[in-house]
């Protein structure tokens, strides 16, 4: 165990665990308030809600600020009663959540654990705020697409809570296997094929249900010391690779200024750390927008959807919907002349309405 | 309740049914001995094989012949033990099983029913003997993709057997509702993303678990009177569409005569209705031929593939699988130049190799 923040070098104790999952599985062990709910926004990853399932409590989804994906103040005081034990927080898309401060203290005051999700904003510099300070716990990944990008890793980071037995428990569970990458691989295949064809049938459902009783072991694992010291040795590169995220959003800023209208550029907090270039394109235009890009070979994702059919959820998160039904992701980490033809054909649709 | 086989004209009871696999269901819930094991071919269409455990049995896979995809006596008596009770034997493809009147003979013997599926092959003619006259109980499909092709529709009928309580339970059904269409073209859709990405995984097997338990009312459901005429009326074509069909089928032939090897043309047994035009092409090409077609839009299908991992079973069904890794099939019922177009892209794939 560490007894500091690798990312912020803050005091306090840090368990590093197989991805973000497992942090988060943690931390809802550590917190020990079985049964109650853990308020989480309707776009997170599937990958943070399974675990609150797995350490037996019951996900409460929340809506989210329609243009930029992230929770405020006043949706989690909507959200709130008082089965609430915990939320999990996160800054979408390396987006810092504005009220983040705002909403530790309304939680303070309720006695709700604050989980400050960082898996995709790894970063040790400050905006309005220090992001990876505020919360009672906070996760990190080092996974697929994250900041720091190594396929496999999470951290555990409290100021406050002793992280002793959250260590031993991860000691304790099943090991990473090789095939638990297949198995992500053909659920990925899997879930784009229902995400194209809609998710209201009762063979979805069911397929959804299955996937809660199989996913355990794929998500909740140990890692071995090997790639323990490889997540540490990755994270202390971290400065160079935010310098890097940064030069190639501004690539894409450069080649698309010219641009105008169809759709709008996702507007960045001060603090935040790309992820990926993210813009709204409208609603009525989005699919074609994107099978478009497809057609001229572009790694076009449209991350992050409203997850809560995955849990047996239908009721409607409007905003989350309303954000779904416009995002569009590029990636960052690649060559600039892939990120200067991607603008290109980007701009090329534009002419072409 | 009819007292004739409207295909044949056989006099006996049958009942009209929402598809195959009620008519199945319906037998095996007459033949009432739950518990017990139903034989079955490993590539018998799925639809099959889940109303044999909704009516209260074990499927039970035996192999087939690689090169056609049928049953054989000497499989049957492979797979035989004391616990069957009924076997599902279907004419794969239209093309009539060799031996099954010497299977029936060998069941008799053993005091089990035999179910011969017609569902590809309807038809009023004999060839080395008459199809739909010698099971214990006889069933059709009228559903997508079939001789006669309603996209609904099934025939159970039997000389020997009382079928009053059968139509009774048929009437008692969950009706048809339209929806279910759309439930299959999901299912369709994940069933196709599963095989072209293997079976193997435990997101894939949770995944089949899920088929089980949800697709009862998919499968299972009564049709009203007005289908009921709807599918008598068409099998009052069936006549010319078994000419239709093989005049498309020679077409093919025709067109394809002058080009050699990479593949053999699936043979059909005296008496058989083509269901669709079926090639053999070498495992090694198989695939690659697929994507080939695919690529010039052809309507390629590759059925019917080995359906055991569906079931939980992943024994090997080595002669099953060379037949899955083989079989490529393309549509009769479509017009002579889209035949004539495909003859002429799959005689171009040849050239390039």
């Amino acid at each position: 165990m560490l007894d500091y923040n690798p990312v912020t070098g803050q005091k306090g104790q840090c368990v590093i665990a197989g991805r973000g999952a497992v942090a988060i599985y943690l931390a809802l062990k550590n917190i020990s308030q079985y049964g109650k709910c853990v308020i989480v926004p309707a776009n997170i990853c599937y990958a943070a809600v399974f675990p609150i399932i797995y350490a037996g409590y019951t996900p409460l989804f929340c809506d989210v600020n329609p243009a930029d994906g992230n929770v405020s103040l006043r949706i989690i005081k909507d959200s709130y009663n008082d089965s609430v034990a915990a939320a999990i927080i996160p800054h979408m898309y390396g987006n810092p959540v504005s009220d983040m401060c705002a909403i530790k203290s309304f939680f303070l005051q309720k006695g709700v654990k604050l989980i400050e999700d960082c898996a995709s904003l790894m970063t040790n510099r400050s905006g309005s705020y220090r992001p990876g300070t505020v919360g009672d716990y906070v996760i990190y990944s080092t996974g697929y697409s994250k900041t720091v990008d190594i396929g496999i890793g999470g951290l555990l980071f409290s100021v406050s809570a002793d992280l002793e037995d959250a260590e031993k428990e991860e000691r304790s569970l099943n090991p990473y296997q090789e095939c638990i990458g297949d198995e992500w691989r053909i659920f990925s295949k899997i879930y784009r094929t229902i995400r194209n064809n809609g998710q209201n049938s009762l063979i979805v459902k069911g397929i959804y249900k299955s996937f809660e009783k199989n996913l355990k072991d794929l998500l909740i694992y140990s890692i071995n010391d090997k790639y323990k010291n490889d997540i540490l040795n990755n994270i202390s590169r971290l400065d160079e690779i935010i310098v890097l995220r940064e030069n190639k959003y501004n690539l894409y800023l450069e080649h698309l200024k010219d641009s105008d209208c169809g759709y709008s550029i996702y507007k960045f907090e001060d603090g935040a750390v790309p992820w990926r270039f993210n813009m709204l394109v409208r609603e009525e235009t989005n699919r074609a927008f994107i099978e478009y890009c497809l057609r001229y070979g572009l790694p076009v994702s449209d991350w992050y959807p409203c997850v809560t059919p995955i849990f047996g959820i239908y009721d409607s998160f409007d905003d989350a919907m309303w954000h779904e039904n416009h995002i569009v992701n590029f990636p960052l980490l690649i060559p600039d002349e892939e990120i200067i033809r991607i603008c290109r054909v980007i701009k090329g649709y534009k002419e072409k309405k």
